[in-house]
């Protein structure tokens, strides 16, 4: 029976098997310790004469719990008995056991595979596990229904540019941007609330700290609100979900990474400010008249909110409608009910009200420039009764990134693709 | 303040605004009746003569509600005033307040962002999120790790047939038939135990009910185990939990369909028969020798679970070694440590333990013809030390076709994909 590193100190005095793989060893001669990995934690093992393993060989291991103050977690095991279930080449292309921040970013993405194996950088992905579950469950406690949708689109709702083509049988498709389209009409169908956990796929050939081009999409769509300012109570609270559920949970793999999980109860401080007046902000705040919010004044959004509410998080609406597509709506002086969220200088949120009657996205969409004879599926959603509704996305990379306080969204992606990265 | 349907049997007496969905009109002269949908139930309005509604508008109402047996649910609301949120052109191209049944699967599909408006269409992703639903809170409470991996690969692990390519800037990836690889390498990295909810992707021209070319995969990784048993007890408990979850939630959608779910107690007497065994029942049941368990062998083995067990579904394993992929471990006689879950007369499931040593890894790929040196990615997983391991994937649209008793898998995708459809 296999007791994990986390139970040890439960069990000084008895024997016990452990099984993990070899994190470091230390040979003394006469004898030598060896730290123990699982997915608990980190336990001492301590051997007479030097065992043959090496560092990332799986072992098996049995041997007496012991009380020992200078072993991590004030516990050892003395072995008695070894078996190696998974010999570790030595040319380790990675070094598991050492500080990640000393590797370039290249080499932790080229190596993932073991590099994945390094404790801080695996911590990572224990946190968006965490994102993972308190989203879904903060959706279903609001009555959202989980819904799965296709990522495969015969045509591009916003045109085909941004789109990766797929050579389907006989006909190409396109990989989906989000899945909007469906949303919207799953709220219509009759579930009025629904969420969906998705890839996601941008075809865009940045090359920055900030994008990636497959992400993980947290979608949210809701019918019968009033107005944009709902859906930024419901992500109000989802964030303090969230919130609450890493510190609730993660202490260890904050610490990892010297991160601060923001306190839940400074969600609903969050400031709101339209787009003019974020501008005005901005100007403000750096002495020079800005025109657009550039990623420069998203960051500068981001520490005038901190000094305002206590929390480095910011909601701009009233987005201009040439900036927005075709579905938002409309509001005075060619604004719109969209809105942004920005978090520790980065936009992790896009979202707003959308149009709901058909006259009025028809006239939009050929605003826009586009046939709404090509939108023919969804546009049906609105010619058949569809309730006032809106949503958002929330990127799960990016919110990661800054949760954690990455310097790149590619560290927040298990296995990344960028422009020219497509492996491991 | 919007009340719910599902609330207004609590209000009587009180005056109370409803919002949703004209369901059916029926026009008395004096009186008109109108059933309003919403996500909760469907709920008698009564007007005073014929309002300017036809199905599939979106209204709000406010009236009094008041007890009549003859209504659904024993309470009709009394309107005062109706406000029409989004009217609906006539012309609706499904009949959303029929009996689906009476229409073809070709123009349920074709008509999907409306069809799916029809509650007994609409109850089977009621159904459908609670597997999700249930499926991840049981996987969490054994200590799984959710993960979300790359659905874009270089190179398929196994070879390049049935893979879609896609356009990805001046290369070509494809879409992945399963997260296999990276389940993998998640255990591997100390996860040790891993879950993921995410598409996958089979490029083959079958046109069947059985099969769709986009799904959506419950895949299950786990360390540390002895044998493919330890993966059967594991899925054997979290059918348990998913069919307890519907039992407990989706009594009405059940009944829609007249489908039933098995007694989660009766998991655990799901039968395991090896593959040799298991043609030797369908010999002996139907009388015929069978040298391949077809279609028709995995109805008739799900039968004699049935009179066995009292539940229609049953584990094959011991799979021969040339049916199965090379990563699978292999067993005595040319057999391996794979196994197949059938439900109902339909394999739902593949899985198994899993080769974990790097030197039998790179022999077993050479001996199905692969060259490991285009696995490398693949292969440092195994290199640098991998636990015993395995795992399974359950295809969430077959489970929710068969606990439904639905005759097409694609009935049980929102919006599927085949080899003529691709869209809405």
């Amino acid at each position: 029976m296999r007791t994990l590193v986390s139970e040890l100190s439960g069990r000084i005095g008895s024997e016990v098997t452990l099984a993990g793989w070899v994190h470091r060893v230390r040979d003394l001669g006469k004898v030598c310790f060896v730290i123990l990995r699982d997915r608990s934690g980190q336990a001492q093992l301590v051997f007479d004469g030097k065992p043959e393993v090496t560092p990332e060989t799986v072992i098996r291991v049995t041997g007496d719990a012991a009380a020992n103050e200078k072993a991590p977690g004030g516990v050892e095991l003395r072995v008695k008995s070894l078996e190696v279930l998974s010999p570790a080449e030595v040319d380790l292309p990675f070094p598991v056991n050492q500080d990640p921040g000393k590797t370039s970013l290249e080499s932790i993405l080229d190596n993932r595979m073991i590099s994945l194996r390094n404790p801080q950088i695996l911590s990572i992905f224990k946190v968006q596990n965490t994102i993972l579950k308190a989203f879904a469950g903060h959706m279903r406690g609001e009555g959202f229904t989980e819904i799965k949708t296709s990522k495969l689109i015969g045509t591009g709702t916003e045109g085909g540019t941004g789109l990766f083509a797929v050579e389907y049988f006989d006909t190409k498709v396109y990989l989906t941007q989000s899945p909007q389209l469906y949303k919207q009409a799953m709220v219509a169908s009759g579930l009025e609330r629904v969420f969906e956990i998705g890839t996601a796929y941008r075809a865009e050939k940045h090359d920055t700290p900030r994008h990636i081009n497959e992400f993980v999409s947290l979608d949210v769509e809701m019918g019968f609100i009033d107005s944009e300012q709902d859906l930024m109570d419901l992500e109000t609270r989802i964030l303090a979900s969230i919130f609450a559920a890493i510190l609730e949970t993660n202490a260890k793999d904050l610490e990892a990474w010297k991160a601060s999980v923001p306190d839940p109860v400074l969600c609903a401080k969050i400031p709101r400010v339209s787009h003019d007046e974020a501008k005005e902000i901005v100007t403000k705040e750096t002495g020079k008249k800005v025109y657009e919010i550039t990623p420069e004044g998203e960051r500068t959004l981001c520490d005038w909110a901190l000094a305002q509410a206590g929390i480095e998080a910011c909601f701009v609406y009233a987005y201009p409608r040439k900036s927005r597509p075709f579905y938002t709506m409309p509001a005075e002086n060619n604004r719109t009910r969209a809105f942004d969220l920005l978090f520790r200088g980065l936009e992790i949120t896009s979202g707003g009200m959308r149009i709901n009657r058909y006259d009025q996205i028809i006239e939009n969409a050929k605003a826009f420039g586009l046939d709404p004879a090509g939108l023919a599926d969804y546009m049906s959603v609105f010619k058949y009764g569809c309730p006032p509704h809106g949503g958002f996305a929330i990127g799960l990379e990016r919110l990661t990134q800054k949760l954690m306080g990455l310097a790149s969204v590619k560290e927040a992606a298990l296995f990344p693709r960028d422009r020219k990265r497509t492996r491991p």
